[in-house]
């Protein structure tokens, strides 16, 4: 895919909505293009009110009567951030936004709204298989920067079900599929937090429990079936496993606050403590994390393979995000924080995903330069590692294929 | 009751105690009167010296040779901000603040400590059933407001318990005596968190069951003894889901931070997780969540029938609860968070309790409009939801009636 | 041990590092000479840059290919706060101050550091038994104070075994010893956190199930065989208990954050709590605590005889540890808050606990006084309680006794 030469970084101008006082070179790092190193497909058509309003919140359950999803932290942060893109004045009216949403049309939103969170290369996580979702090389054509597919190894399992394999068959034509979606991806995904929960069984099942896993899956299965076998859950992410170890890639977890269909409690990412200890040093990133950043910090701090991000929860707790980004940054290493918006359906999550981590990524950096505890030089290198560096490194995008395109 | 035309607000003036430069109109919806969703009454009698530090901590254990529970937030805000309404000087010394209140006389204490706190609806927990505290009538009297009934479910089951019914009788005669108290309530409330834990078995015993538990229970009966048998605390919860839902009626549980009965971290609100997905859409409020707030707070956010507080919490964290008010307003929608003080025995504790909740919600409202996040229109409309919108929409308490007294 | 008459508290004037603004006592109080209560040797050697690194972070593995430990919150604290100690500018790059640390040698290194902690008591545990570590005695005359030995309640249990005792005499010989070390302790410590975890049963097992399990143990055993039955730690433990209430010693208990080993999610010190209110009121210091803060603060909160401190926490969050110790005052009673650097090995751990306590606490104090909550006298007084006079009441040391060395 192509760029079409729009200028990168938080635009229009590259140290809007930071932090002022800022020094220059700080502004400019917290400015440059971001890696989204893990976020999922905008739609490509329109929404309605209770549509965009299902979409404003995690699951899409709708308000209760009398109120609305505007009333809360995402929904005031589209009315301020997210009304000026599309040429209204902040603070607009939830009504009047979206009458001016379907004016424009969902392409032109998409386009101005992703643009705007700056943002050079989109990782998409193609799980949901849904065609109403941009993919990964769209999302690219529409943000003005590249795209990359994340593979979700859940999916992947599913999609081989589908197939209708024999029982006995299935591990060895999902480890074939497995290995050719990787081929092209720059990572897996596993959302055994949502099938499962993150207290799984931290070792490979037998191969005799496998095929028998698939065969009561098989005997009752009906299409589109979600896998929710533990056995085969665990199956899978140890396919996965070898998988990553084979092409150099990491594996993202969803972990923390999610949908309805999670249990938080059990979506703690110290759940899976003995299992990071067992694919070690295979690379790990723990996606979210919110609101177990601390616990996932002392993760990335302790074991030289664990990765965290806390996109999701900086979007969605929007104007309080600094405070998450803070303890995200109290213990993790440098080189082990990603930024991720986790936008899902509407571009407005990429923009305010993007927005708030400059925020308050800059929010904190501003705090220790005038604490005098960092230089401005070292948390110029530290906004940069954030936004882009670690996951170039960790994923392995070179910054020369960007400007090519 | 009856109030006697005394200002409401926050005296004396409306503005005092919150940030210094809140636009006028966020101040004013700061001071107006708030609606205490859940409280319990307080003492009618005076205390001495070890009397009153019993009732400054939860649970009431004396504090360690040569300490003293002044020594502790709470002891350190009462100095501070009740004092003066005693006629002292802030941070008078614990010494004299007794004796300044015995001088005066726990009518008079009561009288203006609870006006100060500028509270127009108390709700008020009357499950500790003991007459030595201010009914709900009697403390809207004292406060200058309205006072209403929160029916403790577990009491009521002992209550019934304590009439001495058949085994085969209790389930009808509890949910009779239930469904009549409910009716001239504004809430149920379960303290299961503190008679089990909230990892409860979230689905309801088979009647066969409650019948065995119930004769388990008769069998070695004592007077005044308390629920804890797994089997009826599910049960009565149950029973109380058909009330509530009968009379549109929520239920308020007790989640987070207790006295020394408690086991906190079996009182963590996601391990209801599943109890909150089966009795959806009757409405549930977690009460006080520390230190699970974000937790809570997460609830709330993705499902439409769960409301938080973080009463107590705020109290007892005095001069520091600004943070925590901050955290519940990471990610809970604007409609589902409430004020609460959860006063008990002590009036100084309501005074405290809406001190920091205005304090601290302006201070996280001042912070937003100085950042540029919210409008100061938004920023007072979510002042009122707080303080008593949201309350009044749960517990359809009408302004009306609150002014015709 | 004695000491050489340098300055005590925070060189090289006492108010460096701390809020500009703060009312003179306050300052005073903060920079006054300070109780580590619980500590650990430094080395008494040299150190490479790999050596070194492994130290700068819980666990020692190396960091990823491409990245630096000295990347992270402590290593940039290292280059900020220890640099100019060594005569070199703040910021200094890795490189150079290991040069500059090799030039000086580890001797003069540990001297300076130590003394500029501004340390007067160091509690030393000397259960990780490493000859390359300094003592409790050569800790105090390093940093020109005093060495207090505390006695870690697994290792003596496993000295014990390396004697070869037989299964039936175990229980006394371990008695025995504990009794024995503990007369010149001044605290006992178990890290059953870390060979078991938190979730314990909290009761003493039978005397039978003892030595069935020390014969379990002996059947298998090999030297230097840590001890990680789960009789035999409770067994230690209900022992230490034993000892400590002979002595009126109190117990400290690792809990939260540490290195690889540990389960993280099982050193929440809420899972301990049945056993706290077992062994009350044999007093309890929960150690560290991160990031389980506000939950060891509840505990603080609620039972008399449960202390805490958030060492190592406070180190290794560094510039962001402000809100670490903020979080500890929230709910904890200020008579039951104790500083502790919790160094290991190298001794700007402990520079860096005692600045960043100063720090974090005086942010919070100023913060205090500045909103007109606490009074500067009651500031003051809180400093020095949790600086040292808690510890100083909780482990009988007395100031005489320090003076006149």
């Amino acid at each position: 895919m192509e760029t079409d030469g729009a200028p990168r970084g938080l635009p229009p101008g590259p140290t809007a909505g930071l932090t002022p006082g800022l020094p220059s070179d700080v502004a400019e790092a917290l400015a440059g293009p971001l890696v989204d190193h893990h976020c999922h497909g905008v739609r490509r058509d329109g929404l309605d009110r209770p549509g965009f309003e299902r979409l404003i919140v995690e699951g899409g359950l709708p308000a209760p009567p009398g109120t609305t999803h505007f009333d809360s932290p995402v929904g005031l942060a589209i009315r301020r951030w997210c009304a000026p893109v599309l040429g209204l004045p902040p603070h607009a009216a939830p009504a009047d936004y979206l009458a001016r949403r379907a004016d424009l049309g969902s392409h032109e939103v998409n386009r101005r709204l992703l643009r705007e969170a700056g943002i050079g290369d989109f990782c998409v996580d193609t799980g949901l298989n849904d065609p109403g979702l941009l993919s990964p090389a769209e999302m690219g054509l529409a943000g003005g920067g590249r795209g990359h597919e994340v593979v979700r190894v859940e999916r992947v399992a599913e999609e081989v079900a589908e197939r209708g394999p024999s029982a006995a068959k299935f591990a060895d034509e999902f480890a074939e599929e497995l290995f050719r979606r990787a081929g092209a991806a720059v990572a897996l995904k596993s959302i055994i937090a949502y099938r499962h929960g993150l207290d799984f069984d931290p070792w490979p099942p037998e191969p005799g429990e496998v095929v028998a896993a698939v065969s009561r899956w098989f005997a009752g299965y009906h299409a589109h079936e979600r896998l929710t076998d533990p056995v085969l859950l665990r199956h899978g992410l140890w396919t996965a496993v070898g998988v990553a170890r084979e092409y150099g890639l990491p594996i993202q977890f969803h972990t923390g606050f999610g949908d309805p269909d999670l249990a938080l409690h059990r979506a703690n990412p110290l759940l899976m403590t003995d299992f990071v200890r067992a694919v070690r040093p295979a690379p790990i990133v723990l996606l979210h994390c919110h609101p177990y950043v601390r616990e996932a910090a002392a993760l990335a701090a302790v074991y030289p393979h664990v990765n965290i991000d806390v996109g999701l929860a900086v979007t969605y707790t929007a104007a309080g995000s600094a405070t998450v980004i803070a303890e995200a940054l109290e213990l993790t290493p440098f080189h082990k924080i990603l930024f991720s918006s986790d936008c899902y359906a509407l571009p407005e999550l990429c923009r305010l995903g993007a927005l708030f981590h400059r925020r308050g990524l800059g929010a904190v950096l501003a705090r220790r330069i005038a604490d005098g505890e960092w230089s401005p030089r070292d948390a110029a290198r530290i906004a940069r590692l954030i936004g882009e560096g670690n996951a170039r490194r960790l994923y392995r995008l070179t910054r020369t294929e960007k400007r090519e395109q």
